[in-house]
C-alpha cells in the first residue's frame, strides 16, 4: 500500500501492459486467424494500443501480421490479420495406462511433432520418466532454432494435488502419493518443472477451448480409459471441489455387489464400462487391453455383452445429466470407439433414466479433437504462464531443448 | 452509451448509493450484530459514508444503531453497533410432499411467526394455493403496522424453471409443467409474484449463509424428503447447470433392477433412501409416511432393514464425495433423524467407497438450522430484491398484507 510513488505507478503501468500483452496473445492463440479490428473490439482498447501490442508480440516471435483476409470490418480499410507464430512451444504429455504420447505443440494449438510409446510394465514412475524423456528427445529434434520452450504439461489418469503435482491416487497405475511432478522435474533440469493435470480435466479444458464445446458453459468430458473419469466445466469454470479432486465419476457406486475396482471398492461404474469390461465383452485377451482401441476398430456389430456395456454407459450418463444438467457431454478415450457401436442402447437408457427437463438440454457427442483432447489440454496447461506474462515467461524459457534433454 | 451528461452522472451516483445501501443491509442481515467499524472495514468505504448509509437504513426502518457492545476495535472510541430491524419482512413457504410450513421472516433471518398444515390430498396446485394462503393469513396477523412485506419465497420439491417459476417436474407431487408461481401469484394480488426455488437448493443456500456451512465454499445439502435432492455450492456459487436443474442426485442410477421410482425409471437412489424406503424399514404404515419424522423420533435402535438403508445412504454419499469433492455435506430432511441411528453403517460405507484424497477433506454433518433450512432458504430468496435495492423495493412493497390476503 505504501510503495514509493513513481516506482509504484511505473510498475503498475508495466503490469497492465504485460497483462494486456498476454490477453492479446491468448486471443490470437485461441483463434486460427483474427483481425486487429476484432482484437480491438474484443479487448475494448484503442487501435493504436492494439497495434503496439501486436508489434511487440511480433518482435517476440509470438505472432505475425498478415495481408488482410477477404472479409472487411465496416466500410474502412480492411484490417490487418494477426496469427500465432511458432516462436514459442510447449511439450505435452498424455500418460495413459496403456500408452504414452508426447507432442511438441506450438502457439495456436498446432501439434508440430508427436511420438508415442509403450508405458513400462509395472508403472514405475522413474521408468516412465525415462520413456517420457526419450519421446521428448524425439519431438524436439528439428525445432526451429532459438524457439522458446515455455512449459511442459502432463495429463495423468489420477487425482492430482494442484500445488505440487503430487499424484494422490492413480488406481490403474497403482500409484498412491507419487511425487511425479518432482521426479520428472528433476530430470528436465533447465526446462523447469512440469505442470500435471487430471486427464479428464484436461480433456474438458481442450474440448471447451477448441473442440466440441467451444462457447458451451456447462460441459462434461468423459474420459474412458482403463479407468473412467470426468472433467466438468460449470458456468464456464472448472469444477474443482475442496481439494481439486472433483470429477471421479468412475467411482460412483453403480452395482451394489459388482466387481472389485482398482480403487479397492466393489461395483464402481468403471468396472462396468472401463477398458477391462469392454475387452471382456469383445473377447479381447486381457494381455492385449493395451491395444483395445485397435480391437474396437475391428468390431462392426455389438454382441449382447457389448450392448450391456452400452446400457451401463447410458444409465451412468443419465445420472450425470440428472446431477449436473450439462449442455454437452463429450465421450473421450475408448468411449469414442465404443459409442457408435452401442449408440441405440446408450440413447435408450439415457431416455429412460434422465429427467426430461435436463435431458432435452443435453447433447452427447464425440470429441472435436479426436483422440487428442487430453494432449491438447496438457498443452493448454503448459501455455498458461506464457499467456499470463509473455515477456516474463520468455525471459526464463529454455532456448535449446535438445541440449537440455541430452543431459 | 450516449446518455445525457449530467443526468447520466447523477443516475450513476444514485445507482452506486443504492447499491451500497443494499450491500450494507446485506452485511447487517447476515450478521447478528455488527459494528460500524466492522462495516467500514468490510466495505472499504470511509466512516462518514458508512454512517450516512446506516442512518438512511435506520430512517427506512431496516436497521437500528445500538449502544456499543463490550468489544472495542482498536484504541479509539468503541464503535456503534448496527443490527437489523423488523421494518421489512418476507413470507417463506416450505412446500413438502407431507406438509406445508409458512413463516413470516424478518431481516436478520428471524422467524417471527410460523404456521404449518397438511398438504391437500391429490396435490392439486390450486388447492395447495388455498392452504398456503390460509397459513399466510395466520402468520401476518400481529405484524407491526406499516412494516413492509418485500417478497414471497417458496421451496418446492421439484425442478424449477428460474425465469418464470414453472415447475418442470415434481415427481412426488405428480406435477409436470405446473405454473405454480403464476397460480400463487394471481392470488397474492398486490403482494406480487412469488419466487420459487428447488428445496435442496434453498437448503444449501441457507446452510451456506447461516448454518453448518458458513464460510465453506464447497457444500452439498442433501434433502431427504419423500424424494431426495441435492443443493450444491461450488467455489461459493450455486451449481446451476445449463437450465438450472442440476442437483437431482435422488435420480442417480443406484440399483440396476431396483424399485420403480416416481420419475418413471427403476432403481434411482431415492427409492432406497427416501421416505418410503425408511418407512418400510421401520414398519411405518404407508398412509402415515407423512408423519415419518415423528415415527423416526420414536426409534432408538436400528433394525437390520434400517441399517441397510443406512448403508445405501453411505454408499451414495461416497459417490457425491468422489464426484464433487465437497468440504461439507449437510444431511437435511428425514436424513436428520435417520443418520444418528445408522451413523456407523453410513461412515463405514463412505470409508469403503470414497477415494482417500476427497474423503479426508469432507465433513458430513447435520443442518445448523435444524429442520428450517429450506424455510430459511426461501426467505433468503425472497429478500434478494430488497438487498439489491432497498429504496426501490420498499417503494412498491405491500404495507398491509392482512388486507391484501383478505381478498
Amino acid at each position: 500500500m505504501a510503495s514509493a510513488g513513481r516506482a509504484g505507478v511505473g510498475t503498475n503501468q508495466e503490469d497492465i501492459r504485460r497483462h494486456n500483452l498476454g490477453t492479446v496473445l491468448g486471443h490470437v492463440h485461441r483463434s486460427e486467424r483474427l483481425s486487429r479490428a476484432e482484437l480491438t473490439a474484443r479487448m475494448g482498447l484503442n487501435r493504436s494500443t492494439i497495434a503496439g501490442l501486436v508489434t511487440e508480440l511480433e518482435s517476440l516471435g509470438l505472432a505475425e501480421q498478415a495481408k488482410p483476409s477477404g472479409a472487411r470490418i465496416g466500410a474502412g480499410r480492411p484490417s490487418v490479420d494477426v496469427k500465432a507464430r511458432s516462436g514459442a512451444y510447449v511439450l505435452a504429455v498424455d500418460l495413459r495406462v496403456d500408452g504414452l504420447t508426447v507432442a511438441r505443440v506450438g502457439l495456436g494449438g498446432i501439434i508440430q511433432s508427436r511420438a508415442t510409446g509403450p508405458v513400462p510394465q509395472g508403472h514405475d514412475p522413474h521408468a516412465i520418466t525415462d520413456s517420457v524423456l526419450d519421446l521428448m528427445r524425439l519431438v524436439v529434434k528439428d525445432v526451429e532454432p532459438g524457439s522458446a520452450l515455455v512449459g511442459v504439461g502432463v495429463g495423468v489418469p489420477g487425482i492430482i494435488r494442484a500445488e505440487d503435482g503430487l499424484v494422490r491416487l492413480a488406481p490403474n497405475l497403482s500409484w498412491r502419493d507419487v511425487p511425479f511432478a518432482q521426479i520428472l522435474g528433476e530430470r528436465l533440469g533447465s526446462i523447469g518443472m512440469p505442470v500435471l493435470g487430471n486427464d479428464a480435466d484436461l480433456g474438458a479444458l481442450a474440448e471447451h477451448l477448441r473442440g466440441a464445446g467451444v462457447g458451451v458453459e456447462d460441459l462434461v468430458y468423459l474420459s474412458g480409459e482403463v479407468g473412467v473419469g470426468a472433467g466438468v466445466i460449470v458456468s464456464g469454470h472448472k469444477l474443482e471441489g475442496a481439494g481439486g479432486y472433483a470429477g471421479e465419476i468412475g467411482h460412483m457406486p453403480f452395482l451394489p455387489d459388482g466387481k472389485l475396482c482398482h480403487c479397492g471398492a466393489h461395483g464402481c461404474w468403471e468396472t462396468e464400462i472401463g477398458a477391462e469390461a469392454i475387452a471382456l465383452a469383445i473377447g479381447c485377451p486381457a494381455e492385449r487391453v493395451g491395444a483395445l482401441g485397435e480391437f474396437l476398430e475391428g468390431v462392426h456389430e455389438a454382441s449382447p455383452d457389448l450392448r450391456q456395456v452400452g446400457r451401463h454407459l447410458g444409465r451412468g450418463i443419465a445420472g450425470i445429466v440428472n446431477m449436473l444438467n450439462p449442455r454437452v457431454i463429450v465421450l473421450g478415450g475408448y468411449l469414442r470407439s465404443l459409442s457408435p457401436l452401442v449408440q441405440e442402447d446408450v440413447d435408450q437408457e439415457i431416455a429412460v433414466h434422465a429427467l426430461t427437463a435436463s435431458h432435452e438440454l443435453v447433447r452427447v457427442t464425440l470429441p472435436g479433437l479426436g483422440g487428442d483432447s487430453v494432449l491438447h489440454g496438457a498443452a493448454e496447461l503448459a501455455f498458461e504462464p506464457l499467456l499470463a506474462d509473455p515477456v516474463g515467461r520468455l525471459a526464463t524459457a529454455c532456448r535449446d531443448a535438445e541440449a537440455a534433454l541430452a543431459v
